[in-house]
């Protein structure tokens, strides 16, 4: 039996793990299982996969979650301590999928708690890349990445050849805006931003797809998880997200994942590895699909590839800036305060403005997150809808 | 330093082989390089590498070989007997690329000789694949492929989890035929079937690609080098030959090796394996290439898939009468003696006078290889262009 935790467990993917393991319950023993409000969903999952810890992040839950797990013998928590608790709570395998910069520290406590730690956060690794990576050969914890793209570069590299790769190849969709004019961009609206083409995820991470923010992230991603140097990273656009990445090879030899668009593949892999486990995921039928497209990325109206190459070129805390005014940029979208276009233009500006030194713990990549979402927060102020 | 030989030096497989072997002259010794009669060729080869033998399969060529190698240093032999010794002169590794039931004397040599042994002599599999991969077995012999499709299947083999295989799929080209209506197919003239689309071979193998007796073999052929059953193996039609082929496995995940088309990327990654060497194929640009077709395949245009399909099946002596009577038909089309949609007609009805037991030796298998050649010729002769 696995003994596994899930950081994150009532967002997308957090639901599509539990999916799978209440899938084969004679292979998995649920240890912890998290979420941030979503008391409901957490203490349905925990009580039906009988996990012997519950915890919901907002404290202001704790009565309603031991309300929700009364007479269940699921132990109930709140707040930031208890889900990094959870974190170290004795699994082998914990999925780290809670989104944005609130999953560091739990993702740090699991990679310290060694074991193996499947991780969905992309922010873990583009803020704090190396003090993440540090932490994870320091404990021996072996680090599987989760997001299709790099699931699927994971799946494509040759590890009886790491000298022979010649490129990474991140697939991108190119987002519900691949074909849309630069001035038609202005006026796109979080419905349509978050309507992805071919995935069903969380709004944050849709609309980091439609800006293709999303993709520069997983750049930086990339960069920490695989052994290449920058320029080896290549972005291609995919409308049809069957193609998740590709490794390319000193030899011509092109490796390459493919199938339907459907979270539960990645995951699973991530549970089975090194073997794999079956899934009801629809098999890929090629023959029915007809056609893969492919196109150059355009870094004129998707300036948050720039930017993000930039980052990833300049390393220190410009990463863990990028991210944090994205984040904030992104809210405010959501919340119609400023346009669509808009997202980029404060990541820039407040790239322009704080240019701090490079951080060298996670308090410090912390400091600089909270620093940056406060320029990118007086930005948005200067917005006007 | 590697010790190589080559068998069928001087074919399309075996001139790339060189051309790879001597852009890494510090990794490669070459022991011994046999062709079938083109002297100067194989003469040439010889010198300019250094190898230690040179066999000319033809014997009548014996004299002219030794002339052309005069002074050299490099051993002159001739002979059938004298290639399969050749096979056995103390490589490390031999690639087995003599086209044709010709190549099975030397590629059992080989297997028997121990080391590592590229195939791409397809007939070895189809004909004699349960002698052959006994003898592999016997005698710990690596057998890797060089087939663009089953190296490329071998490439996408996830060996940490080898039950995870669900199906394995051959993709093919279609031919120079893939759309041509039944009727015209009647008319196709050997130099229409011999320029294939994405692919520079020789004039059997483009033959067997343009009525897809080609795919069929492989299909035979890939039954013998990975562990799946028969009803595991699919083939697809993918105009572009970019993708080579693919394994689906049973979490949803499709791994697939692609390239521009070059016989150098398998060829390279069979000699370095298991690591990979750098190769001067053009590296693929799939943005400027824009799209990869799929589809499924016609097996009323080309009835060589069924027929293959039924002798995998039914096993024993079958796959060898296939493809003793595919030689002998696709020889006699090509010296414009049968029709083109003959090809498959002589095909089966050799299969269906001629259904011997199933061979328990390489000599029954030549046995019944013979017999299947003489119902096959008797069948030409019925032909009347």
């Amino acid at each position: 039996m696995k003994r596994v935790t899930i950081l994150g467990a009532t967002g997308s993917v957090g639901s599509s793990t539990l999916d799978l393991i209440e899938r084969a319950p004679e292979r998995f023993e649920v240890i912890a299982l998290t979420a941030n409000r979503d008391v409901d969903k957490l203490a349905a999952a925990a009580i039906r996969t009988r996990a012997k810890l519950a915890v919901v992040a907002d404290p202001s839950c704790l009565d309603a979650l031991r309300d929700a797990l009364a007479g269940s013998g699921v132990e109930a928590r709140a707040g930031a301590e208890a889900v990094c608790d959870a974190a170290r709570a004795g699994a082998d395998w914990t999925m780290a999928a809670i989104v944005g910069t609130a999953g560091l520290k739990p993702v740090m406590a699991a990679l310290e708690a060694g074991g193996t730690v499947a991780l969905a956060n992309k922010e873990a690794l583009v803020s704090a890349g190396d003090v993440m990576t540090a932490a994870a050969c320091a404990h021996a914890t072996t680090l599987l990445p989760v997001d299709s793209e790099h699931n699927a570069v994971f799946q494509c590299l040759d590890r009886t050849a790491p000298r022979g790769v010649r490129k990474i190849i991140l697939t991108a969709s190119g987002g519900p805006f691949r074909t849309t004019p630069f001035e038609a961009m202005r006026a796109i609206t979080p419905t349509q931003a978050v309507a992805h083409p071919n995935w069903s995820m969380g709004a944050k991470i849709s609309v980091d797809s439609a800006t293709m923010m999303n993709k520069g992230l997983e750049l930086i991603e990339a960069f920490h998880l695989f052994p290449v140097r920058a320029d080896q990273l290549d972005i291609l656009v995919h409308a049809q997200s069957v193609v998740h990445s590709m490794v390319e090879y000193v030899d011509g030899s092109v490796l390459a994942q493919l199938g339907t668009p459907d979270m539960r593949t990645p995951i699973s892999y991530a549970l089975a590895w090194p073997e794999r486990m079956a899934t009801p995921c629809e098999p890929l039928d090629l023959a029915r699909i007809g056609r893969l497209d492919f196109e150059a990325t355009d870094s004129v109206r998707f300036p948050a590839l720039t930017l993000a190459r930039d980052a990833l070129a300049a390393g220190g805390a410009r990463p863990a800036i990028l991210n944090a005014a994205n984040e904030v940029a992104v809210a405010a979208f959501l919340a119609g305060r400023v346009g669509f276009l808009e997202i980029a233009a404060i990541v820039a500006d407040t790239l322009a403005r704080y240019d701090p030194a490079a951080p060298d713990s996670l308090d410090a990549v912390l400091a600089i997150d909270a620093e940056a979402r406060a320029y990118a927060g007086e930005r948005v102020k200067d917005c006007v809808l």
